[in-house]
């Protein structure tokens, strides 16, 4: 299979917070934010791969910043590296104060999904090409994070992750 | 404050499935069984703190299983730790069999959230006392998160990060 | 078929109150309970019966306390009685207050399910064996609301629900 | 206050049976059906006092007829009885065929509204003039049905329910 | 086929504006007016074809009142003209005061729908016959707005639409 | 106020078609397409504005392709003119095809909003400069649709819309 940009798979969700997705404070939900990438990544991973896809993961996700009722979301998906059937996803969140018009960015995630065929099961996908600078220094993550993934799932000793293991030593 | 069991919080919501919130192959979207832990584990962290919480991060979440539309789910949320203002907790996800009655469970996933007041500032949070071997195992597993939240968060030295780092090492 | 406990059907549905679910008064309104109590109710029934399930009635309902907006709602659906093919459930309802903690009872519920096939025809539930006293009790009862069912439907002659007219004489 | 005709709150809640509302046979759930009643009924309860009202019990409802998705469901509703400040609005459920464009009734409900001020409390209504045959009946049906209520509520002794009692001597 | 009166397929909604349906001055969003006048619409049409039906078209609507958070809205559709496989539905949009019971006109709008067969493929729908006034009035009026719908398309000249330049000239 | 470009309020949202959207033949609905171009079209105004906006009109919109459900719908919104305090915005609607990847447009629309403070009164906006050919274009035909609308809405005499009268003589 040819390769892709990380740019083809650009997808972006902008809509307003609505009340049935906040909480007490009048703040979007974290689990709702969470539900909005996940839906925003899985669309850019299958347009990578052209597949159904599914979520395989998420990694850590911190919530800094409240965003309030009515808000104006902007989510932004792209592909960041392939592995054999899966894809990481890193998911940049936006949010624009009305007044001046700025925008400030919120929040940043990054799921995983695996391409799949109608019965489930694991289907290969694309290579991927990163072109900028951004897209090449967080396709030399993916490495690292595949390998942290793979430490705590169990699938692989601490010992042979030997990128991830370079940061504690 | 008097330390508060780890059972006073238990938060159990089971439910179904439903169309809306599921995938092209009909299984429930990752982000849509996000959004549910994030509001059960909610409940649980308000009901130890008994304040308004919002959510600071999630861990690492891996779907290994499929959910099927139609499933009763049963998502169980428990506070695990209490730091100063924020709480840990751990929710476990269960699908049952309709035929056989047997219960599979299908993801554990680890949120941390703020107690805070009505202008959004932290407060205090109760000490909790575990009880059960696994809450004892859980609350000291707790800390050593903690610690690789904040070597992620680039707001721990590596080296400071003492349990995390007898890992690697 | 084998007799089951009341508590195999024990079903919990803790959730918080939302925007979309509340009248002028910023109060929960009756149908939204009325659907969610279902919902339980249903999962109670299939637990119970390990079969597709579908409404059959729902017992006079009263709405004696407002559930404010925000609230954390305890749904608990717990099956009373199997009848040949249907099953009574119970549904107490709760609701708690942030700062002390305590738990109110709201209301109670009484709903009827049929166990059914793929095609829709009834089918045999297995029997139920009460433990607690207010099983047993919630047991006997089940009997006497059954006959004020049939008779206000129009299937039972007043004078044959022998134990619902001890009621008035 | 003027009295008013039962007809003067008729309220039309014509709409689709939705996916999301569905259960595993594709029919509408039953406590769907009793959230949609609960909405008209309640506009016809505001039509009738031009009030605030709230929900205050619904009488047992039987399921006696499946409602598959995509049915297009007719849900009117119409005050029956006004009492100090609660009223009784009989609710008539209709699914059409399309091929035929047979209506078909599926359900009859009775729910019980209460007219309240901005702080909720009780507020009078105005009485009501039945008309037609129908809704005369209904009318005098009311008042055995309030009684009945109040006897299930411990409200009143069965004795003092005098028309409820000749039902069953 | 025989023809119907637009009387049989006269379709009305009512029902709340809910919280998640509000724009930041808590009124209901014109798109969410424009779907449920979609659906009323639709179900006309139903009624008058007896067939699915899917939308082909709205025609210009303008949205001069708003419409708070908690308003009484009654949307009627009206099938007003058919055409060999179309028909044109006129939606009448309602909202009352509370306290007066007076109901306002609030928007008028006029969608166009197609009948079709299970493969989605067009087929002949009955004629219609108006009777009232207002019916006769729009019936002709239908004609006009075909012609400027099929000019605007591309699908007509404007010298072609008779009755629709006469307006112009 | 300083004019700004088109491009300064382009508004992207990507997401899937649901089941609750779909109708019988499993396509989306018309009117909730309507909804979510509404909510596109709302945030461009705003990011022009930097004010609220209210939806004033929707032009004439054609549904001509059918968009199935599990579809991944772009809808993509820019101001294409601004007047004293109204924006008109025109949207495009994409569906992409899994397999190849291709992009096809299904449907254009164009709606109107006004800029209103926090009391519902309209305010100016800023003008706009259109850049490239096709935001030219779109800049030029906004006035003719303006005289239209104002036409149809009784405000302005068919002899005084110049630009449009020139469309029909």
């Amino acid at each position: 299979m040819e390769a892709r940009y990380p740019s083809e798979s650009l997808t972006t969700l902008t809509d307003l917070v609505l009340p049935g997705e906040t909480n007490p404070l009048n703040n979007l939900f974290g689990g709702e934010l969470l539900a909005r990438m996940d839906r925003a990544a899985g669309i850019a991973a299958g347009r990578h791969s052209r597949r159904i896809v599914v979520t395989a993961s998420v990694n850590h996700v911190a919530f800094n910043q409240a965003i309030p009722l009515g808000s104006v979301v902007t989510v932004e998906a792209k592909v960041s590296r392939a592995f054999t059937s899966s894809m990481e996803v890193i998911i940049d969140v936006w949010v624009e104060d009305r007044q001046s018009g700025d925008r400030t960015k919120v929040n940043e995630a990054i799921y995983t999904f695996v391409a799949v065929n109608e019965t489930g099961s694991p289907v290969p996908v694309p290579p991927i090409q990163p072109q900028t600078d951004l897209e090449k220094q967080r396709y030399e993550a993916a490495l690292r994070r595949k390998q942290l993934s793979l430490v705590l799932a169990g699938k692989m000793k601490p010992d042979d992750a030997t990128e991830l293991k370079a940061l504690f030593i």
